[in-house]
């Protein structure tokens, strides 16, 4: 870490305004402190450390040489957004970042003017800002409008059907490229490939000073015929580039990290450009900062660290994660089938896939960002007799709905589908949360939608899906460690559609879908310690529904609660629509469904995000009180 | 229509192997003999006419090249491939195509083992075609896979996910680009315009002999280093193609209609292609049928017609159609509000957003086959106080769902949603069906979900999201042709959250989302007749509900069915949730959800579809009775 000057620049810029005041030759000091900053932030916080290390001083140039936040600026994911957050005011909140009340981990328009556009998702900048482009132009403003993507998030289709009608619409749109050759791992594909050739050997290598340059050949103005004269009397284009053919006007690649490239290069665009240009700006992942530039992953995502030595803080688990539960399961099912193959788009660590990788190399496919395809190419593979386990997390599963419904379902092809991240998330807050797929999943006919209530029931839900070949088949499970029990040796094949009795009771029936289950059986304690002798029940399935289970609580109990970690339209609506249907709710059962509330949940642990929810033991308790028209005060625990 | 020569060559084609038996030189006159009865079938039967009659040739020198089925041929959309049917066993069946019973309009796996793989929405080929291919290199077979795509579905970023992909793996997948500038409505977009460049001046115009030449050059390999030389010599390829770039082998364009050109290059890309190669075909939608030549839309979609003059039959409607409605409001709100602007996803008549075009061009934006792109820019317009609707078809929002969750709905913006074709679309079948709408919009915190019970409905419903800026709001109507009801000369701005008694009674409660509401008075009329005093209202919200009204249903009579054209999970389902969670079930009300089976449901006219779920007016009363635990039989008409 360099130690901070004497006049720290960055305690005089609040607001990007202020920026004005600062000479261009000073900016490289601003940059360092705002690198410390970040640093010295996220070592207390925790977050995505690497991408906004490298995007630094191209951060402070763009707040320099445009006029936000009436100028808009868009940051694609927005992993990259902290010093921006540092120079537009949040500089006093930055050590809240991704806490409980405190900054997102992503831009935020309820954040700050300053946050053009909400990200968390990939690939959305461009089609983002040319909505604000068009709507400048047809406002007769002369606003520019700022998208800064990296080369990662160009895997995916949506940023290309952006580009595609930007490029007809001739819009006044700057598309930054952020070309780091890393999104979360190292980006696969062949507009990857493509970028690396440009950055390379013919261009990028020998043009370092190729900013200056530009600027001089250019002048005041773009005219592309002189310019592409230039660029191919230098050799440094030999043909139209992919971007130009789509009707970009294409600079670069220029050094992310020198203002002497980017600041000419972006006056020059601010004054002078009329349609859509794209600037290709190679930048260093993990950028300053030791440690990270010498690690795989650049310090994506980090826990608190020491910032001297780099060392993370690790806690130690208490029961193995999820996801390593699922990836080492699909290793040993992988072994015993030649069939199984993985599929993951741009998450190989994320989704435990990287297991099989290991193992099954040219069994395991990484697609990008781009699960559109992904979901596609695995129904592919299944018409051919393989056995794709299609492994995404639930929130970005919903990018390849329309592909789930049309090339899978209604095919009927045994794709399996591991959701990761179900339920809510935590730090990642609401735009990461996995609340939707069992509603928009167990609508569809002919899927098996299932549900794993702790890790041991992940295994056999492994092996139920690697068995299981008649039709489509998911499950869900959550971010985080499992509750510590005792672990098959092999999963056990379940019986399609049918759930467990965990615990008999007469009087209350607890019907659970996923791993409020362990709280379940805690609210049962309390239930049985008030003298409301309670069943607990484990759904396991949302579709096909144990309808033998769900007749016998219905008819065996005063009150049946179901609970799950999603949204109404789910599995709670599913047994609802089964009660109502056979005439079970005519006899004056009291059933209540116990869903993710209404609202978009901010970031916060997962436990509190569920207490707040009512989704915990206590919630459960005071559920079933509420029912039966009891005060729950002087019975039990209640938490 | 050519007469048919004296001994049909058709007639021994019965499957493709049959095709081997005849000289490359008679394969024109199949060609016209196809074609013929195709053009008669469809005459017949109505249905998707330009796009088969343009790929006559490709089909027959595809079949007749390759080892079909067990090489893979794989149509995008379907639109095309009927004389693909005709030539893979379902001649004598062709003239059943889109009838109940009847042969699907696009492929379908379960149909015939020709056909590899179902579609119907754009842009899979190349995705399901990969993993085809993947697969084939996994067990060791030496299978072709062959996609066929046309240049409109490249729009989709769901296509380029592919290339990329598919660039990276280097597996063995031949894309046989399709390009007739032409999907349904004219292309837009960069793409389009780059695919338009290639195919004219500097290619394909002077060199009509191309497929000679190339086999000449080629001889029996093809060797990237000296055909990329070839074609720099004769300036053919200035630069690397886009395709090339992405890691393909480009050959083209040739001419589709010839079998010279087609022939050969199929033939060396069969025995000498080890990579992914993209065969650039141009082709002429409506070939060989002069009215469809002639036709600004090239008989995309046709009713029945007569083959001398190609006039097409006309049903009179009896009541304007829900997309015209919805235009023309669209128009007339637009003339009151500049910040209204239209946005579709290359369907611009297939949603009524063609009417605005007229009017507002410049505030009209479709942006080609690119759903997920459509929804963004639409939210980034939003944030510019412009007032977005983005009307696409219920089956293609699926498209676009994590865009609706993730820049739409977490963000509050206020994109305007009208969903047309919802519920079941009768000759299209399951692929286009609008079942899913609802229940993956009504989830979503924050969302208003509307749906039309008829035609002045719709009106209401265009002026209430023209002034609703509070978030997002969608509304939903049906394919067809509406009630005949009287309409108001502008639409009346609807109080959110509030529905309607349409009827008033003691006993039954029939509460309607969507258009089902006439049957549900139809219904009512029967079971007063039987002494079921019935009550009906239009709920015309699913989100939010309306609480009171709903609680008055509950308290005041002894049945209530709620129905809907959507699957559970949607308004049924946020109805039996409240009603749950406020006690309203727990007294004995009888409560049935009547919603779409869970089944895909084939094709056939709307309302034997209807009827066969039992969402008409006899399957209504039947609940109803069933829920009283009472015989229909003898009470009123039951239809």
């Amino acid at each position: 870490m360099t130690s901070l000057p004497a006049t720290p620049l960055l305690d005089t810029v609040h607001i990007p305004a202020d920026l004005k005041a600062i000479e261009d030759r000073d900016l490289p000091q601003l940059a360092r402190e705002v690198r410390d900053e970040m640093i010295d932030a996220v070592s207390q916080t925790g977050g995505h450390l690497g991408a906004g290390l490298g995007v630094v001083e191209l951060t402070i140039a763009i707040h320099k040489v445009f006029d936000t936040p009436d100028d808009r600026l868009i940051f694609d994911v927005g992993h990259q957004c902290y010093p921006h957050k540092i120079l537009t005011g949040r500089r006093d909140r930055i050590r809240t970042l991704r806490q409980e009340g405190g900054l997102s981990g992503f831009t935020k328009r309820a954040e700050s003017e300053y946050d053009a556009f909400g990200a968390a998702h990939s690939s959305t900048s461009i089609s983002a800002g040319l909505g604000m482009a068009v709507a400048s132009d047809l406002s007769g403003a002369d606003r520019k409008v700022i998208a800064i993507i990296g080369d990662g998030a160009m895997s995916a289709g949506m940023a290309y059907e952006a580009l595609n009608n930007a490029g007809a619409l001739d819009a006044r749109l700057i598309v930054i490229l952020n070309d780091n050759d890393m999104s979360i791992a190292p980006p696969t594909g062949a507009m990857s490939a493509y970028l690396a050739r440009l950055a390379s050997g013919r261009t990028y290598m020998g043009f370092r000073d190729f900013g200056k340059k530009l600027t001089a050949y250019l002048g005041k103005t773009i005219d592309r015929a002189v310019t592409r004269a230039v660029e191919h009397a230098r050799g440094y284009v030999t043909g139209g580039t992919m971007f130009e053919e789509m009707g970009f006007y294409h600079i670069g690649p220029i050094d992310g990290h020198s203002f002497d490239h980017l600041l000419p290069v972006l006056r020059n665009v601010r004054d002078n450009a009329k349609g859509p240009v794209l600037i290709h700006v190679v930048t260093q992942k993990g950028k300053g900062y030791a440690p990270a530039e010498a690690a795989a992953d650049k310090y994506h995502g980090v826990n608190k660290f020491d910032v001297i030595t780099g060392a993370q803080a690790k806690a130690k688990p208490n029961a193995p994660a999820y996801t390593a539960v699922f990836g080492e399961a699909l290793v040993q099912e992988a072994r015993l089938d030649d069939k199984i193959v993985g599929i993951t788009a741009a998450m190989p660590s994320g989704t435990g896939i990287d297991k099989l990788q290991e193992v099954f190399p040219e069994r395991t496919f990484d697609v990008g960002i781009a699960e559109q395809h992904a979901v596609t190419f695995a129904a592919g593979l299944a018409t051919e007799g393989y056995k794709p386990f299609c492994a995404l997390y639930s929130t970005f599963l919903q990018r390849g709905y329309d592909q789930v419904v049309h090339d899978v379902a209604i095919q009927g092809l045994p794709v399996r589908f591991p959701i990761d991240r179900a339920g809510v998330v935590g730090a990642d807050g609401p735009t990461h949360a996995g609340s939707f797929d069992t509603t928009f999943l167990a609508a569809l006919p002919g899927f098996v939608v299932m549900a794993a209530s702790d890790e041991a029931e992940l295994k056999h839900m492994v092996r139920t899906a690697a068995a299981y070949d008649d039709g489509p088949i998911s499950f869900r499970y959550p971010r985080g460690e499992g509750i510590g029990v005792q672990m098959p040796e092999r999963g056990e094949i379940l019986e399609i559609g049918k759930g467990r009795i965990v615990k008999e009771g007469t009087k209350v029936a607890l019907l659970s879908f996923g791993t409020r289950l362990a709280e379940c059986l805690l609210a049962a304690e309390d239930l049985d310690a008030a003298g409301l002798s309670t069943t607990v029940a484990d759904a396991r399935f949302a579709k096909p529904l144990d309808h033998d289970m769900i007749r016998r609580l219905a008819r065996e109990h005063a009150v049946l609660i179901t609970i799950e970690e999603g949204s109404v339209g789910g599995f709670g609506s599913h047994v609802l629509q089964f009660l109502a249907g056979e005439g079970l709710l005519d006899g004056g059962l009291k059933v209540r469904q116990m869903v993710l509330p209404d609202l978009w949940i901010d970031q916060a642990k997962p436990e509190v995000m569920y207490a707040a929810a009512g989704l915990d033991a206590p919630g459960i308790v005071k559920t079933v009180f509420d029912a039966l028209g009891q005060k729950g005060l002087g019975f039990g625990t209640m938490g």
